[in-house]
């Protein structure tokens, strides 16, 4: 048999589909996965998806014998430790000058690291971030490989071919930088992507919660949203979303997924005095809630047993933030000591209705005068994300179930569910 | 010579104070450092400050065998690499069932390594959060003790002496939990502390900006609010920095230290989409601004020279992102190679101008309609930190400078500047 051009390990749904796209764009690839069903599964679609020229193998050093030198092998495992028992798998078997891919979401300085331990044993390494989905890995991922520049040249061929082609733009990969900087570039783009979805969620929230817009209504909105300058597949497929019925009941689907008045211009100074004395006071209260909840969350995941009403208590004196305050939170923590938020302790939750018509007053003063409180208004959101009892994280879980295919649940019904809401949506255009 | 009671290792002024502390409550102590000035210095302080019970050494071996079995010694070195450098030079001298305490601030995760690591050689190990800076070091902190119970135990009746003692509510101190549950609360700690500071300012920030509240009103409503709820340590050192004039110039240190209209109640619903639209569309703006900046830092840091026009290229395609927003930033950075940050480009200085007033239309109505949008908050709290030229960080540095004697810059003169805040707030009275 002829030697293959590349090699991919790792034939989870994200590896089995970009060995395909490889495959479909001419180049001949090997394929590996420890549990060898998986190699067969992936040999099998290869065959129904056109006969690709993918070749599967059940052991790494036919696997890496199979491809022509300078080796190339792109893994797909998952972060961490199973990225370092691939490499030391492969390792066992690569020669000098052969190279390494880590196309997962690795942590930017574990690639740095790998580099630099691969260096030593004359191997090149590169860490590519690798966007898309499953969708995108089989049709055109955005890909953004850093690490060894020699490496990327030897690859870079395929990446041109495999990746998506847009219009007047050209493919979507480059080569990144040295070092881990394409993980780290992968990473911070993921945080602008559940950005966008934050944003996007809480844009529908105040059309539907306060202008009381019906999902009609705000699948027209968003479908005329995508027309302009927020043009982008969340904006298009957020409109989609509000198109879909649901078909076990009544209404709409993302429904069922599961999830006053202002100051007067002139500000009298006493009044706002006031108004920010328990504006400070409420912010200060959801700031220790905060604080102790973390804490609460880290002792159960590590099974520590923390008194919350000690620490408050040790807090009193010696310390920066000792105040009386720290006497209440330990006497709400002696009422009750599995007390879920300090907000919901009778006390504190009364203290806070009696302060929050003037705390929503002082942020929008702030935000009318372009005066920044990051602070008290994060304070506020969090106390009205924690009051409500439904948050408008229902549309993020279904902007995944439709791109990623993640699945949500019901606030109806017990169980895990999945919508094909692209096919149902553009079914009835 | 008796041996003495514990050991301390690590004499910068942390670990000098705190080994004043316990030498002054009783308990004879041997002291080390590295830098072997250090423990002079330390020995002519015990001397000065009223003959206490404390002995230095100047190599590691006779530091650990002036001590007590079982022998504890607490280190006080910067966390990481010294602290691993500090335990492998007092192991080699130390004996089964000594105990470590490390009492600086260390991330939990290092503690629990190394809690394992020395109990395979039968070694015990504390990870103790201390807080209240130089001050609480020498004269009483709160002390947050996790790890080895019966290391604790060991040395209970020191730290029960040695830690803060508040009337009605006992020693700050009290055993915390297993593995780095010290070290974590303390970090969690630190987390309240630097939330407290930050809403302090925005409540200044308003009442200065929106209020034209001079200093000594300033002065005046801390003080008079540092009476009732809000008593605590931060606010009354607030009051405080009111009260201080600048002795290099006219008016007050403080303001040296570097650093409209709302809705009607009934919306429109043609005004209010049109509104989120722009809120949403503006906010997006400073959420890729933000992305782009963090990947701009730490190319600078790493030396990566990361092309960000090329990443927003990439994006464009394949990915959950991809959206035609992307080009835009594209031609920002074709534009400029070295924009500082999205923000000031002049396509999106103006888009955002022209949308910012329908922004924080939307936010506040949000806010008085109790539906939380902490990105669209966020982002808006970012944009105006970034547009004003000061905020009110200055009086966080004066805080600082007030508790920690951390200094501060000028807005009006190069150098680094201290201020004993306290000594003079207090004279005048």
């Amino acid at each position: 048999m002829a030697l293959t051009r590349i090699g991919l390990a790792g034939l989870a749904v994200m590896g089995q589909n970009l060995a395909l796209n490889i495959a479909e764009k001419g180049f001949p690839i090997s394929v590996y996965n420890r549990t060898t069903s998986k190699v067969d599964e992936t040999v099998q679609r290869a065959k129904l998806e056109g006969n690709l020229p993918l070749y599967g193998f059940h052991d790494p050093a036919s696997f890496v014998n199979s491809i022509q030198k300078p080796r190339v092998v792109i893994m797909l495992v998952k972060a961490g430790a199973p990225v370092d028992q691939t490499i030391a798998t492969l390792a066992a078997h690569l020669e000098q000058g052969d190279c390494i891919v880590d196309g997962g979401n690795e942590w930017y300085e574990n690639t740095e690291r790998r580099e630099k331990a691969m260096e030593e044993r004359g191997l090149l390494y590169l860490g590519m971030g690798v966007s898309g989905g499953e969708e995108g890995a089989r049709h055109g991922p955005s890909m953004m490989p850093g690490g060894s520049l020699e490496a990327y040249q030897y690859i870079e061929d395929i990446l041109l071919k495999v990746s998506a082609q847009v219009p007047d733009s050209g493919p979507c990969v480059t080569y990144i930088g040295k070092g881990g900087s394409g993980n780290f570039v992968k990473m911070v783009h993921n945080g602008i992507e559940y950005g966008d979805m934050q944003l996007i969620a809480e844009a529908y929230d105040v059309l539907k919660s306060v202008g009381k817009l019906t999902n009609g209504e705000l699948q027209q909105v968003f479908a005329e949203w995508n027309k302009g300058e927020l043009l982008s597949f969340l904006v298009e497929i957020t409109a989609d979303i509000f198109s879909i019925k649901d078909d076990q009941g009544e209404g709409y689907l993302v429904d069922k997924v599961l999830d006053k008045t202002g100051m007067k211009g002139t500000v009298d100074k006493a009044q706002l005095i006031e108004d920010v004395r328990k504006a400070l006071y409420a912010s200060k209260i959801c700031s220790y809630a905060q604080g102790m909840n973390i804490i609460k969350a880290k002792s159960t995941e590590k099974g520590w047993g923390l008194n919350l009403g000690e620490l408050a208590r040790i807090w009193k004196g010696g310390c920066i933030i000792r105040a009386s305050f720290l006497d209440r939170i330990k006497k709400a923590y002696d009422r009750n000591g599995e007390l879920a938020n300090l907000l919901i302790d009778p006390e504190f939750a009364q203290e806070i209705m009696d302060r929050q018509a003037a705390w929503r007053r002082v942020v929008c003063l702030a935000i009318n005068n372009g005066v920044s409180t990051p602070g008290m208004s994060a304070s506020l959101a969090y106390f009205d994300s924690y009051r409500r009892d439904r948050l408008p994280a229902n549309l993020v879980q279904a902007q995944r179930d439709y791109f990623g295919a993640h699945t949500y649940e019901r606030v109806d019904m017990p169980g895990s569910f999945h919508t094909e809401w692209y096919k149902i949506a553009n079914s009835k255009i």
